[in-house]
């Protein structure tokens, strides 16, 4: 199996994701100017992956410095960190990962330099651990709630390879595939980036795990004709009443479902929930690279000049949203006391 | 500016649509045989075009019959004409424009061959004339719809490409700027063909009307935020109660504006209405090959073998129209009776 992203002689080895599913290339970070590059450029990409990326990043950025006064350390952490935390603005948890580093720092203020780069890449190393068997708690309580022969519809990848390895939506599929159930995916290929074709498809096909693959414009058709019985997606930030932002494209599937009756669950980590913000109108969207909707494979699709907007994510409203999936177990309407209730256990 | 198809020196002539925008090709076709090819291939395509072409290639397969006995010609007219419209299933007109020319042979079947090839080539050039004229009529009707100031979602091409000129949907966006609106235009990019892109993006900067392109996934958001005033799009087929297949996607976009409280128009002539249908369920959807999912210009975009789903429509169920524009006026619900007026005009 391939591994999303992983510490190796004190470097930060990716999974290039963006020349996926042609080759698989594994890339070698050994700055973290060059591992927030690499999330911006999405070579790794997935909300929960770019936190343990951006964890990692820093815990890099901490090794690399020159100086053993734990002072200018200090300062110069803090800089990285900074760095690493606006690499990409929608998904939380790359802030969430940069904070639970910048806590080790300040709570280890008083360790040795020497010191507190070895507990940094601990943490680092922790989180990414944690990540995925997050995920696989995820996948219990999710996957109970996938009938025996029962298709479902994802949209962009929130696999292995959007996370630390299993998945949020794609860990709740292997989860009531692993408690003997036999499920089908339906994968929106996920324009502009392509992850659903490019991703989702060649991670499950890895698995063998039955999936067919349809353009975006499908799923409302598909839904019609009475093929999909649930809707996993995952999440770049919740907010605290419930408001999911997930890949662009999210709320109009979120729609869809809710005309065609059909359950839509969110599948996220606690460090994806952002209990600061009131609702999904205070979550910022990402506008991305005109040349991500005119080109393709550097082939050029559109006219010369041609005028685009490319929000990297849209906001699905909690209204629309039958139950979230985390690693404490579903949360159901009302969204706001419930996900209060998760962070007190 | 080009013509999408043309008559001339005795051969059908094409805009090739499958390398737009990239290069203005125009392709000669002097046997039937490749003329149904063409429509296959979508070297032209959109409802209303192919009824057009359809028809000039029954001429073309007349002209070149060999024989001046009538009944054998009658003979091979007809093989001619069932081969014609069986080159794709969903869009109506190109029934309709066999049916016209296969008119025209039953009516003259007293007339010598010579005779009858000349009144077959006069059919299928009144045809092409008629629905420019059709579409600047329905370009009138429906651009009286249209307020000053507003954005148009689209969706497809249904615009001089489409058609014999002007445009069906874009002519509506035409007639509204003729009437002294300003109008801008989002374009969604319609996978897996984008003919949002290639095609409508090209053609209305070509012809200097504001355009911004987004990918299909992106029209929910973008009504969220309130930029869209009004959605138009063109019809493969239109039932007697108005369901309305269109490509595919379509049908999502009919189930946005009616969440976002944004009318939902369809403009069609009427010969894309089949009356001897009841409801959409009737309407053949053709599926196409998986190819123009997994590739596009040649290049993979998704794993190789991967399993795909490629309706090449949908239908839009009545309840989600707000009125189909035709070149006789404006219809609203109850649609049944609206659209059985328009035949006894």
């Amino acid at each position: 199996m391939f591994k999303t992203v992983e510490w190796k002689n004190n470097a930060v080895v990716l999974i290039d994701q963006t020349v996926l599913p042609d080759k698989e290339v594994y890339k070698t970070y050994r700055d973290y100017k060059s591992v927030a590059e690499a999330i911006k450029k999405m070579v790794v990409r997935g909300a929960p992956a770019i936190g343990v990326t951006g964890a990692f990043g820093v815990a890099l950025g901490a090794l690399k410095i020159k100086t053993n006064d734990s002072k200018k350390f200090r300062k110069e952490f803090g800089v990285i960190a900074r760095h690493i935390a606006s690499a990409r603005p929608t998904a939380v948890n790359l802030c969430w990962g940069v904070e639970r580093m910048t806590k080790i720092a300040d709570e280890n203020c008083d360790s040795s330099v020497p010191e507190l780069k070895k507990l940094l890449i601990e943490e680092a190393r922790k989180i990414h651990a944690e990540d995925i068997e997050i995920n696989k708690r995820m996948g219990k309580h999710g996957g109970a709630l996938l009938k025996n022969n029962s298709t479902v519809l994802t949209h962009c990848n929130a696999g292995a390879l959007a996370t630390a390895g299993y998945g949020t939506a794609l860990g709740v599929i292997r989860g009531a595939i692993e408690a003997g159930k036999k499920i089908s995916v339906f994968a929106d290929e996920t324009r502009p980036f392509l992850q659903g074709a490019r991703l989702t498809a060649w991670e499950l096909k890895k698995d063998n795990i039955d999936v067919t693959l349809i353009t975006d414009n499908m799923a409302g058709h598909i839904m019609k004709k009475g093929h999909i019985d649930a809707v996993v997606v995952g999440a770049d930030r919740i907010a605290s009443n419930g408001d999911t932002a997930n890949k662009i494209g999210t709320y109009t599937v979120a729609l869809l479902a809710k005309e065609h009756k059909i359950p839509f669950y969110v599948a996220a980590p606690l460090s994806t929930i952002d209990m600061r913000i009131q609702n999904g109108e205070q979550i910022p969207i990402e506008e991305r690279d005109s040349k991500e909707v005119t080109h393709l494979k550097g082939k050029q699709i559109a006219p010369a000049g041609v005028k685009v907007k490319n929000p990297a994510f849209d906001v699905t409203p909690n209204k629309l949203i039958t139950g979230i999936i985390t690693e404490k177990g579903v949360v159901r309407r009302p969204f706001k006391a419930g996900l209060k209730a998760l962070f007190k256990k």
